[in-house]
Order: C-alpha cells, then structure tokens, then sequence
C-alpha cells in the first residue's frame, strides 16, 4: 500500500429533513450534506471532504436509505474504521445520522451505480389528524381516501414513459424515466404508505404524481386522469405537488459487485451532463 | 331530555411529549390536560372544562393511547357531535390529537374503570445512533444489548408484589401492583419494545424497572439483579431511571360495558385515597 492509496467508503445515512435545505450543499444553507462533510472532516481531521450521494433530496424531505461514497487514504481508513461509526455519532447533529460506513466494491459510484431508488410517500386521512409522533414524516389529508382508486390510477403510469408532465422543466434535461413501481397500502389504520420506485426521478416527480393519486383518492378526479395528464406530455397546472415532509427516501438499490462498474458506465452515458439522480 | 342532562364523553388522545409538563395541568407550564381542555372549552363554547384521565403521564412521555373522559349537557353533544373531531382538529397544536370522541358506555370512568395500562419503552443499540424520525420517542443505548437476558430477567418480576424497590416514595401510597407482562421484542434491526402492562403503576415505575433491565441487557448486572432488588423491597439507588422520551402509554383497556361500574367502584376502594393511576 502506497502513502497516496486511496480507498472508497460507502455511507449509510438517515435524516429527519425537516429543518433542512434539503441535501445538497448551499451557502449559508444548513443541508444534509454540509452537516456530514464537516462531521467526517472533523473525525477524520480532513481539511476538505466531498461526498457524492445516490439521491439529492429536497428541502424537508426524509431519508432512511440514502447512500453516498467519499474516497479517503487508505492508512486514513484502516486508522479509524473500528471508531469511526461511533464518533460521527458524537459529532452529527441529532437529524441526520450515518447507519454504516465500510469500503466499498470495486466500482461503486454511489450516485451512478444504483438500479433504482425507492421512495414512500405518507398521508394519513384520520379524521383527527396526523398521530403526533409521525406528524413530522406523515402528511394529514382531510378528505377519506380511497387506497383501491388510488392504485387502479398508478397501474396506468408504470413502465417507460416521458414524465414531462410530472417534472419540473430543465434545459435540455431528459424526462424519460422508467416507473418500476407505484402502490399503495395501508400501514396503520388511515395511514397509507405510497411506494415510488424509478431507476431515477426528475425533479419534483415523486411529489407531483402523489398529488395526482390523491386528487383520485378522494374523488375529486376520475382513475383514468393521471394516466391522461401523462400522455398530454405537458405540465398540468391542475396536478398539486403536495409538501415534502410526507416524502422518505427508503431505499437505494445497487447491482451486484461484479456489474457496478458496468451499471456506472451505462447510467452515466444516459444520464450526463443535464441528467439528475 | 331535560336541558340539565348530562352525557359522559370518553376521549382517545395521542400527544407527543416532547414540549409538555406532562398530563396534568400546572399553573404557567404547558400541559397536555391544559391544552385539551382549552380547545374543547373553546369549541363547545364553555367557560370551563375538567377533564378526567387515565394515565397521568410525567413530563417527556408520549401517548398512543391515553383515555379521559367529560361531562357535558347532551343538547351540547347532540348539537356538536358530527363536527366536534374535525374542531379539534383545527384548534388543537399539532404534538395533540383527539382521535375519537363519544359518549361512555354507563358507569364508565376513565381513571377507576380501567384493567390495565399498557406502556412501551423503546430503545434502540444501532452502533450509529437512533433513527432521527424516531428520536423523539426512541432512547439510544451505547452498549449492545441481549433481549433474551431482558426477558429472563423480566419474568422474575411478573405477578403481584410490592413494587416498593421500583416507586418513588409517596406518604400512605400502597406500592403493592400486579405486573401483568413485561417482555421485550425487536422491532426493527437494533430496535427494540419492552412492553410492560399493570393494572396501574407507582411513581417512576416503568422507567426504573426498565432501567434495571438494560443494566441487565448490556451485561453490567446478572439475570437475577432485578428480581433481587424486588425482593429487598427498597429503593437501590443502582436502579437508574431512564429518560422520559422513550416511554409511551400505547393502550388503555377498559372491562366489558356490562362491568364498567363495578370494576369502578372495586378500583376506588383499593386506591383511594393515597393511589395513583
């Protein structure tokens, strides 16, 4: 091992989003990403670390599974890798947590490798209100909903299509995207968990097609109209992107070792320069 | 109907401890009894309104499953009834819901009526800290803890017996309780639920009984400690109480209507005047 090896650590993050700028870096800003950069940093007695992460969620958005990698000198590593886990939770701020750290596989890019991201979205239409201990991560929606509407309109949005009319329009940025999955079940009694699963989101997608599924949840839209506002290509000002503090990042999904490097090509090639996570 | 009848409502509440003194109301603090009464007084318009609790929660501790209930002359409730939820709903802070109202079955009474209390204490070892959207009701423990030592240890201390070593000292208080369970579970990786269920608890109880299992479930103490200190019969300044934040009063079960008043009045005479719920 020479002095200047580096090795690549993989992080397994969680965050209560809701008192922050979302994760990416702003000035001025506190973010997700600001708050884990200078705790690893500070343990790692770094002047500067620079994380590339899997999902760039937005302000007050949650995560369970959000994944990020950081290259690190490999003497660095093998010095602090029984303790590192424990001092970062000394230093992090409550809200964000890092769940695991260790090398990762040859050829893991945390932001290109993934096969998908799995996102859930949580309402609640109790009529009393949101329990008061998930009323940070679980939106309150006052009307009944109802789950079987909801998911007869999200079977019609599966599979490859241009989702223009559910994302926030960028130059020149692709909206093609591959919906995998989009169900909905009860968790609790009146607390529905929607899951969102793409090999990756434009941007405000996720949000954008919950507030089309609750417009038909509680029957102020027909099953058949998000499926008819997808085909119309064009951003409907009638679909409501509902808030962020309902949406979790819960899982990102890589594919096995051996197809890492490969998968990182390929996504990287689609993706790049005006492509998002 | 005369205008001065009377109808018996019972509440299901749910709060989030975090940012109140507790159940009951204290002159300048915020409660949780003080901001219920004050939202019902304002929306059935009355110039007072005394509630009557199930489990006086301390400070710091949550409720899934609190019980009270309320006087209120039936023309009120009649007139009120179909919206009365919603009101709540709106008037209420958001760490507060009231998730059902209605009237009592006869002879019901919140506080002398109940069978047992059922609390959950959560803890979570995760080596890199708890979950931050359960931070507020999940205690993180440093050390890894054995949940099969924790069960043996629990069972020693099942049935009925003076729970003098595990109460806060109250002048002519009986100490004397009948521990229905107490059992810990996982549930999720690394967190896990003691759930302890009584027909009523003493002072600090759950928290020093579940402060002399961790003892137990991070290796400090043997099996036999906690049921060794039972036996003693004294407070062994050993027991450390844990933390409020961990604690939530999930269920409160009540008899079959046809044994609300008996199981009231058989209550009374045990508990009054010294008890407590």
């Amino acid at each position: 091992m020479s002095p200047d090896d580096l090795v690549r650590l993989k992080l397994d993050i969680s965050y209560d989003g809701t008192d922050f700028s979302g994760w990416a870096e702003q000035p001025g800003r506190r973010t997700v990403q600001g708050e884990v950069q200078s705790a690893l940093a500070r343990v790692l007695r770094l002047d500067e670390v620079q994380l590339t992460v899997a999902g760039r969620t937005d302000a007050g958005v949650h995560a369970r599974g959000q994944v990020a990698h950081l290259d690190v000198p490999a003497a660095l590593w093998e010095q602090e890798a029984d303790r590192l886990l424990r001092r970062l939770a000394g230093v992090l701020p409550a809200d964000v947590r890092v769940r695991a750290v260790g090398p990762a596989p040859e050829g893991f890019d945390a932001r290109f490798s993934p096969l998908f991201r799995r996102y859930v979205y949580r309402v609640s239409d109790a009529p009393g209100g949101v329990d008061p201990l998930r009323r940070r991560d679980v939106l309150w929606h006052k009307r009944p909903l109802d789950l079987a509407r909801m998911n007869e309109a999200a079977a019609a949005l599966l599979g490859e299509h241009d989702f223009a009319a559910y994302c926030r329009r960028r130059e020149g940025a692709t909206t093609i995207r591959a919906l995998l999955r989009l169900e909905w079940v009860e968790e609790e009694p009146h607390l529905y968990a929607g899951t969102v699963q793409a090999d990756a989101f434009c941007h405000n997608m996720v949000r954008a097609l919950v507030g089309a599924l609750l417009a038909v949840g509680d029957g102020r839209r027909e099953t058949d109209w998000p499926g008819r506002v997808l085909a119309a290509g064009v951003r409907d000002s009638a679909v409501h992107v509902v808030p962020p503090h309902g949406l979790s990042l819960e899982e990102v999904a890589y594919p096995p070792d051996a197809e890492l490097a490969a998968r990182a090509v390929a996504t990287r090639r689609v993706r790049t320069p005006a492509g998002e996570g």
